[in-house]
């Protein structure tokens, strides 16, 4: 570790710094970034995009009085440094260690935890109130991506923040990017921003053409007054968000530390709604991520030297087998079409964007936006596939509840990074769908048990003409044969896999092979075992779970889901047999009523007991307290 | 009824129509809404202010073959008049009758089901997406209010239009209004845009100065365009939504037929994204409405002479009864503050806002940004109540989710409207929430009982600290006594309200005294039957659960709820119960696997099953089912 980064005791020191020294902070930070997260993994690119702007920020506001709320927060590794973490940098992202996003849980300099995106200038909002009803002087600040803006919470803020006129700083980091190139309108605007420094030198000029209009008085006088109005707003750039009741500051470097400096020391004297534009380059200071900031936006572990990472053996994602699948179905039917909202990379859609580029559509950080524009097409006609991971399928609830099922058109949701997804953690598990789809009417949910069911359900979601959620896991295939066509797969249908046993372990999606392997365990330990992938959790195959209530054979159920337990697919079993008034013992394996914490996804789901040893143990002592 | 609308076959022929005709017909149209509105009760008031839109867009366009999506659609009774649904319009939101709102499955005219604000721009951008892929040609409008464009929804769809420049005319029907006055830095946008004509003059002298400029070379010669372009930028209204890629048109008076004719005539030769901005007055040309708009957005019957309802006697409503605990919990707690989501009159926080103006936030129609806010107001320590109608906090699930639940912030949500909401329909009841958020950790989940209850359930959430949903229906309370002060309740503890009997009711909020009337019909039929208010539905009573399944006595557990059954109410009982080996028979009571249509509440409890007699009957047949 160099010098002045050693030598921080708390965030207060940066404050004293000189700009000088800022700038010899700024690259040991990087270096410092750099080195950890080749190891742990992370988010870089974002964050070597921040460490000037955070730095200036430190350097500047007096935090944790000041708040700081950063959006989405995986631009944040220079505050999370600065603020006490530097020691244990090292544990980032890993089970016990510091977490990849602000936390309040973690430090008092993470005013507001995230995440998710376009929530900062809401909650800056909302601090911003309580600290004028507390009549206190602090500084509230909210740090939010080009991308996070085209989120439309991010407008819903920017709408009620330019109304009440309170003194909040929105600092708009601009790097043109989301993950991937960031899309919308607003992106647009804002490149034309980018380029506004010609009308700074035209202001100028054209300040001594005003006033070279002759003051006169009535109507005249009122026109002459518009024009110069007009001309002063067109001239200063931002004009929308001025429109937005923000004063708007910039563009400016944001890799320029004097400048920063300088201009956020004068938009601390500032008062009411400012937008601070800063414009900034997503890997900065890292060739690899500057070359390739999707690469690195998030990363594994990767070699400083060659920003290689090391190749990974194994069986293709599910991601990648989705993408292969979609692009086959859609070279056969010209109704299909895909929507991605911010994430073609992450979802699979890039390749049949390439392929398919007028059938594919990135909406940008707009899940609720992509939803109903799928049920529009849907109602026009064509097959959506609206490729969401399942934790931000949560932002677009109604959207599927009111003008999908609701309507009942044919929209296929492809819910990927379901159930634990690993390192993101507690916000971005995936681990909530199975419970707010099921209530859902007309609602098909089904998730297969490996990548080659994935590809059939996929060709079933498609032939059915109503609502279908699919979810799939984060992470590989389990490395099964794939099959070059489709077979569909009937509906409500479940899959036996062991037709004889007296316990019936009942499983979903990722948790099949594992209540196999389980199966296993119990048979040699002397309990028989059947197994059945039951594949749709909506609608349930409740002929065979009758079938096999009634079996004399069976004497305990266990249903194993990668999901909440509350109201999830164990719920939907209880339900099914109550309803026929053919309940016996059930013992429901999934997750408990509590935010599973980062870790690896093995070993999350070894925390919630989910490992096939762990399910065989926990059916034994089940089976055990029966006899009791 | 009078002679153009009567004589009207088809929507066609209101093409064939000459203005005069428009304007004698718009006059008609009026009269036949107010006769028929002031007796089924409706959203008089927003579609009074459409009927001149209405009309110039079906003289125009050539519907269905046109798509035209309305916004909400409380707007489109004109729309609806035209489509064939004149003769039934007798039968407006009553079972069995024509809908409320624009419904697909109603008629082909209805080119997109809606009821929530901020969908149109998204679905009918998805089916301009559709129109092109299939090589057609027809234009498509979405039609939407100025209360809608402050949804974040809204802005993702104007940004992702505007971006993919598709052939898509957008009506802003502009009338400074949601249900109450509108707020946000947007409306006061709009507002500006109104007065813009003198603008318009201003233009025709500025095009003179800019002439004078004189055409110079190089650098001077940027300058001078620059400024042009700036100077036009400004003095074209509308320069927000231009940034934002439309072409903005307006403003306009929506009332005025041969403008609208005329203007609608050229924007459909016009190509790209078009915002027309109309600016109408709601309640128009009754003057009842126009003066109290709220009163008129969504009203009961009325007589028409006067514009007054007829009296109504009995107990205040939950909402009254909210709104004035909650200013007593305030007046002795200054760190409550209130939220509403454009529903102050709705939610009773109008008196609130009144009583307390610094404590009070109207954030506009924005239940996701709402939300943040209340957690950005709790992380600073404040005590928020953000007060929803049950349907609209689905628009915030994530919200409530990853900023309220996983920071455990003590925001109190107050769903109103819970249940079966009556003439609205399937689009507004609120039978998901147990649903959705019973999976949450940290949430709690209350539900009272009767509106004495309702207080003390205010007061007990405000002083939990961590997460709280309280949920109440709509309409009048039970009409027990208020009591003057709060009496906190036991979270998890049941109410016991009949101690014996064999079979054990448990039922949660509005089923409460439903149920207690059913014991008594199931006594009065010889099946002795106890009754539990349950009030929590997380945590649940697992105590009581516990005691009553292993009471000799007991026989069945009978849940009851106003809450569909897949992972409500009920699917909580029989999870605490299985996870405990104390299953027993059960009957949940509640609402199966389908979207309930309109009709009174009465009227929709009784199709669901759960009037008192019903649920007697439905528990008198399992009982006897027990013993075949």
């Amino acid at each position: 570790m160099t010098q002045i980064l050693q030598e921080l005791k708390t965030p207060q020191d940066v404050r004293k710094l000189t700009v000088r020294d800022l700038e010899t902070l700024a690259a040991e930070v990087r270096s410092f970034m750099i080195k950890h997260v080749s190891k742990t993994g992370g988010h870089l690119a974002p964050s070597l995009g921040t460490v000037e702007l955070t730095l200036a920020l430190y350097h500047v506001f007096n935090f944790p009085t000041d708040k700081l709320v950063w959006d989405v927060g995986h631009q944040a590794y220079t505050h999370k440094i600065l603020t006490g973490r530097r020691d244990r940098f090292a544990t980032l992202r890993t089970k016990g260690g510091i977490t990849g996003f602000p936390n309040r849980f973690e430090s008092p300099y993470d005013a507001f935890g995230v995440g998710h995106a376009s929530t900062a200038i809401s909650a800056a909002l909302g601090m911003a109130l309580a600290r004028d009803l507390d009549g206190k002087k602090n500084a509230v600040i909210a740090v939010l991506g080009d991308g996070a803006l085209t989120g439309g919470e991010a407008f819903e803020g920017l709408n009620s923040a330019g109304d009440l006129g309170r003194n909040l700083i929105v600092i708009l980091n601009d790097n043109g990017r989301s993950i991937d190139e960031n899309v919308g309108a607003m992106s647009e605007y804002l490149s034309k921003l980018r380029l506004m420094p010609q009308y700074n030198r035209a202001k100028r000029d054209v300040e001594h053409l005003l006033k070279s209009i002759p003051h006169i008085g009535g109507k005249v006088y009122r026109t002459a007054s518009a024009i110069k109005d007009g001309v002063r707003t067109a001239l200063v750039p931002g004009g929308l968000f001025e429109e937005m009741g923000f004063r708007y500051l910039g563009p400016l470097d944001g890799h320029n530390l004097p400048l920063l400096v300088e201009t956020l020391s004068q938009v601390r004297q500032m008062r009411g709604p400012i937008l601070l534009h800063v414009h900034t380059k997503k890997g900065k200071g890292y060739l690899p991520a500057e070359q390739a900031p999707e690469k690195f936006h998030g990363i594994g572990c990767f070699d400083v030297k060659t920003g290689e990472c090391p190749k990974k053996q194994g069986a293709p994602t599910y991601t990648a087998v989705f993408s292969e699948a979609l692009q086959q179905l859609a070279a056969a039917d010209q109704g299909i079409v895909a929507i991605t909202a911010a994430m073609p990379s992450g979802t699979g859609l890039k390749a049949f964007g390439e392929r398919f580029p007028d059938r594919c559509f990135d909406v940008g950080i707009a899940e609720e936006h992509a939803v109903t524009l799928a049920a529009g097409l849907a109602a026009a006609g064509k097959k959506p596939v609206v490729a969401l991971y399942s934790t931000f399928a949560q932002r677009a609830y109604d959207q599927i509840l009111h003008d999908v099922c609701l309507q009942k058109l044919p929209v296929v949701l492809a819910l990927d990074r379901a159930g634990l997804v690993g390192q993101d953690g507690p916000t971005h598990h995936g681990v909530f769908d199975y419970s707010y789809l099921r209530p859902l009417p007309n609602m098909t949910v089904m998730a297969p048990k490996d990548e080659a069911e994935l590809r059939d359900m996929l060709a079933t979601a498609l032939s059915l003409g109503t609502p279908v959620v699919l979810r799939y896991p984060r992470g590989r295939g389990v490395g099964v044969p794939l099959r070059e066509g489709f077979s569909p797969l009937t509906v409500g249908r479940a899959e036996i896999l062991r037709a004889q046993g007296s316990v019936a372990l009942l499983a979903v999606g990722s948790m099949v092979p594992a209540a196999e392997q389980a199966a296993e365990q119990l048979e040699a330990d002397g309990i028989s075992a059947r197994v059945a992938n039951m594949r749709f959790i909506k609608p349930l195959d409740a002929e065979l779970l009758l079938r096999w209530a009634h079996d004399e054979e069976v004497r305990v159920f266990v249903t194993i889901e990668e999901n909440m337990l509350a109201g999830g697919f164990g719920s939907a079993v209880l339900e099914t047999l109550a309803d026929e008034n053919a309940l016996l013992p059930i013992l429901r394996l999934g997750i408990g009523d509590t935010f599973v914490e980062q870790g690896t996804r093995e070993e999350l789901l070894a925390l919630c007991g989910l490992t096939p040893q762990q399910i065989a143990a926990r059916v034994e002592e089940f089976w055990k307290g029966l006899d009791d």
